[in-house]
């Protein structure tokens, strides 16, 4: 089920995100050559796909989605591209490829990341992409600026880097995930919410806690797939995490815990959906899967 | 005259930017004070500047434009904190004081620069700062993440960090200069205009005369001062361009040859501003300054 709807939006986000990286002259060809490397590099989509499936939640056609979808791969992909920088997690390899500044050089790994944040707000107005109501519009360019800044995303990962080699309590290593990974997952679902032109006040809520409730689930897992999984099926090196001494769930919880704790937060997104009726399918599908996945 | 019109708009742009660096909590305290402290440095704060005396020269109030030179502003003091990193220009000096990555560290300086790229598009559209009417609002953001983009401003360093070392012709030195500085000139004046509520279509077409003039004025006189000054003056090393054999206006055009640009350029920007009455009288002292000032 959700691997034929992942598809679609993988398609589909890729079909839209093509269209912006065409450099406006000679000069600039290596920037936009770098940026278009650090995101047409055959990611998963999760965040694209949560926009597209939060939109047809509320009755939106995914299409309308198209401008969020954009700009939240937009942003996932430049904070993997800093995030690989040599000042800060300093990898060699994402998803199996070199990284960014592996492939061109740290200067322009800096600009790409710097250009795709950028790019991510003229996408997520993109006449081409969305035509959106003025208001709505203004309403998303807030909540990703938001979640991105130093209140959401970048917030996190200065906590993560702050935190390594410190012993973090499961509250402190929750509000450091809550901001990296969880509040671009959060207006992921909220933007394309948005988009949809229908999104009522009681339905934001409850979308924003099946996003909370997914995005710490997707990270309790990836601690798991940390521990569990070799080096090949996850394209970065196995262990890697614990390997830098950085907080995990299994390293708080134990293993199994962390594994029962999963569970509960698929769970608690399934309740938090239970006012929508089937168009939210693609939602509890992947609610389901983030907890199932291998890699 | 501009030396009092500078002080009012300092004084009201860091009133303005001081309200955006309270850190939400106690973990992301040193986040926001390495961002306040990449803002706050005593900056001349000529974009913000721009951006109030476009406003003003339309007829809008000063306040109006907060929000947009806040942005302008953070654009800014971003691309100087990634500037300066070892990757890139390896600056240990910005005004006289220790660059950013050298007061806290090189990952904090690259994630604050980052944050400080989305407070902008969140101070621009701050309704504590500024209260627009939506759709201007919209042409706002798409204006600024265009101007700070990779076409615009990120390009710019893109093109300058490949030419070190290279023969440029005035073409294609003006052609880096236009994205490197020019783009975000033009768009605080261009934001400032729009802030005024009353943009005509021929009168943004003039502003944009002049500010793609004073933005290359700008440029030509920091080549001159930068061969001419010394080093306490200019707060950074004098010479520095020269040594690290980028192309610089006096090492193109001989220095007599630069100097009568940057005049020639001054009187461009004036040309461009004959439709406009009194109001816009900051803006042409600005044009003055740009060629006048030794540092």
């Amino acid at each position: 089920m959700i691997a034929a709807y992942s598809a679609t939006s993988q398609a589909r986000v890729n079909a839209a995100l093509e269209t912006l990286f065409t450099a406006p002259s000679p000069e600039l060809a290596r920037l936009y050559e770098a940026m278009r490397y650090s995101v047409m590099n055959g990611g998963k989509r999760v965040r694209p796909l949560l926009s597209y499936a939060a939109c047809e939640a509320l009755g939106g056609k995914p299409e309308q989605a198209n401008g969020a979808a954009c700009a939240v791969e937009l942003i996932h992909a430049y904070s993997l591209v800093h995030d690989d920088l040599p000042a800060m997690d300093d990898d060699d390899l994402r998803r199996g490829q070199p990284t960014t500044h592996k492939k061109f050089d740290e200067a322009c790994a800096i600009l790409a990341g710097d250009g795709l944040q950028s790019l991510a707000f003229s996408a997520l107005l993109d006449p081409r992409l969305s035509a959106l109501d003025a208001e709505i519009h203004l309403q998303m360019v807030s909540a990703l600026a938001l979640a991105a800044g130093p209140a959401g995303m970048v917030g996190g990962q200065a906590i993560d880097l702050g935190s390594v080699g410190l012993k973090l309590d499961q509250k402190a290593l929750e509000y450091m995930h809550r901001h990296k990974t969880g509040a671009l997952i959060e207006v992921s679902v909220k933007l394309g919410a948005l988009a949809s032109g229908r999104a009522e006040k009681d339905e934001l809520k409850s979308l924003q806690t099946y996003a909370q409730a997914i995005g710490l689930a997707f990270q309790v897992q990836d601690d798991i797939l940390d521990v569990e999984s070799d080096t090949e099926t996850l394209g970065k090196r196995q262990g890697a995490d614990i390997a830098r001494d950085k907080p995990t769930y299994p390293a708080l919880l134990g293993l199994d815990a962390a594994k029962a704790y999963a569970l509960e937060l698929r769970d608690q997104a399934l309740h938090a959906l239970r006012p929508f009726d089937a168009a939210a399918e693609p939602l509890r599908d992947l609610a389901r899967y983030i907890v199932d996945r291998r890699s």
